[in-house]
């Protein structure tokens, strides 16, 4: 038996935990960089009750509020000149995964000059302006990671900086921030944790301790299936997938993701398809691959999801997704050939080649 | 659902991990206290593997190995000032929980001037020497907990100094340092760390991680108890064993004990009873009292152990503990008295009066 387990991110959750914990704000500063995106923070009330806490402690911020979508490497950059700027002493981030990954690549290049053209080749020092996290999606975990994610122009695809110096200070999860949520974009948040806790348990460095977390977290999401189907999203979904995407972001910072992200980011970066749908219109695939070596693994795995069969989750996937894109055979030919060369790819415990990860995408996409 | 967690030091468990991981010393600094009792480490190879990753580092160290069974207040205050008087620049604990315990209050006390008489007040910052645990028995969990218990001979009992800078930086788990343990340390260890996790889903401050983590140790710590009793201990079972009582010491981090340590503390205080052993002989009258009033939690919990009652319970603790010491009424009150007075006790689901405590201690041990 092995294991490596680290995760310092304390995790707060409960309604009205911002304001209930302000003072916790106080150890990281005076002066706060609020780091999210356009609109979702001001409309589900998370950017006021971070604003009002902040204020109650008598700590100035400054926001930068325009991260996009799948953040860029400028938007990291622009974010950092701002905080240096500003001299803040620490680094809110909310939203999504977008605004989370980009307060994690901002907090570190606030400290650290790094160019533009070594930003993912690591060697990053301990120099990272301390974060706080309110994620306002259940989907990306990055509020427990290690990881920011950015879109890398170079490589086509996007592409992760991880490093143990930006696992957030805090993360707080309320999940009537959630309220909101369309139907469409709760489903594939959904998906996209799913996806998590089924990759870390599929890689090979997955670990008793994370199985066991996945596994929580696989039971919590799949028993809100149902309610997604319907459409009849209540709080109390809200919350298991919010804290089920928690735990799935846990596993992830230890097994890393598999195939199904690698394979994913091309549809995101090509074809401009949502993080958590193109996990999920990939996913079932990755599972009748492995399934073929090693089906013991998939028949675990179908037991904790209580589902029969991989064709049962590629159903249940197709029911929530609905109709899927229309892809070329070239085209999918040309997003394995970019597939094949990230590094999350060689995570999984029966590793697909070029050959593999084409008759994946033919099989999920044609 | 609410939740709190934060468990920031980095488990890192294997056969050799020591070794392997020699360089992660050297991020502590230049010169180690060893903090250790008189003999196993000695005899377990768990020193012997320090010592030579230190040296491999070039780092120097200097050995405390004065740490008793239930370490009083005195022995921290001189490994205290044995740190001081080298300059050490962090503490490595190797033993059970002991050591670990007298070295998380040794590094506290090296860099903080705390009065004996308020030593265990709190309010301690967090200026504290880091520290790498290495647990030689599968029980206490203090490797990953922010706990010292100390004797408290002012109070009579054993009470625990509490802070959130007490949590090692790095836990070493190596099952090979308990393969020439007794049978009867095996079983008391298990017992502590099964009650540990049973605690922690009793208490009102448990939450759902916490219960899921308690549930994998639950599930495992059974899955030892046949070759427990038949005395048939593989290195596997020793593997099950120091994982389910690390998670188990998660659990305790954020659910504190219950009434069964603050009863067992007596045993040990006045009787020398081991500690764990004394957990394992309160542990099933609790469950019977608890049932009383939260049949279903007991039933959840019974589920769990693959038991068919609390009368099951009972008996399986009977078979691993054996004859029980002699009590006397007046003595089991006398206890009583103490034991109403420990905060962990309030931290039940249902708290107990001492009316209840007495009547439990005589189902126990009369």
């Amino acid at each position: 038996m092995t294991l490596n387990f680290y995760m310092p991110t304390k995790v707060i959750m409960g309604k009205g935990c911002i304001k209930e914990n302000a003072h916790l704000f106080k150890a990281l500063g005076n002066k706060a960089l609020i780091v999210t995106g356009a609109r979702s923070a001001k409309v589900n009330g998370s950017q006021k009750d971070v604003e009002e806490a902040l204020e109650s402690e008598g700590i100035s911020y400054v926001v930068y509020d325009e991260v996009m979508s799948n953040p860029t490497i400028e938007c990291a950059y622009e974010g950092a000149n701002l905080a240096r700027k500003e001299q803040v002493d620490f680094v809110i981030a909310i939203g999504g995964g977008s605004p989370m990954d980009a307060a994690k690549a901002i907090a570190l290049l606030a400290k650290q000059d790094i160019k533009q053209e070594v930003l993912f080749l690591g060697g990053y020092s301990e120099e990272v302006l301390p974060m706080i996290h309110v994620p306002t999606t259940a989907g990306t975990g990055s509020e427990v990671t290690p990881y920011a994610i950015l879109t890398n122009d170079a490589a086509k695809t996007k592409t992760s900086i991880s490093s143990p110096y930006l696992f957030p200070k805090i993360a707080f999860l309320d999940a009537r921030y959630m309220k909101n949520l369309s139907l469409k974009t709760t489903i594939n948040t959904a998906v996209d944790a799913l996806s998590h806790a089924v990759e870390g348990m599929l890689s090979n460095r997955a670990n008793c301790m994370c199985d066991a977390l996945a596994k929580e977290s696989i039971t919590l999401i799949m028993s809100t299936m149902d309610a997604l189907k319907k459409g009849e999203v209540t709080e109390e979904h809200r919350e298991k997938l919010l804290y089920g995407s928690m735990l799935a972001g846990i596993v992830i910072s230890h097994t890393g993701t598999t195939a199904v992200h690698s394979m994913g980011y091309s549809l995101t970066y090509f074809r401009n398809i949502d993080h958590g749908r193109a996990n999920g219109l990939i996913l079932g695939e990755l599972l009748s691959f492995i399934e073929k070596e090693k089906p013991e693994v998939i028949e675990a795995l179908l037991k904790v999801m209580s589902l029969e069969s991989v064709t049962a989750f590629k159903a249940l996937m197709n029911d929530l997704l609905g109709e899927k894109e229309v892809f070329t055979k070239e085209e999918l030919a040309s997003y394995a050939a970019i597939a094949i060369k990230a590094k999350n790819i060689t995570n999984c415990i029966v590793t697909p080649d070029q050959e593999d990860v084409i008759m994946m995408y033919e099989a999920a996409l044609l």
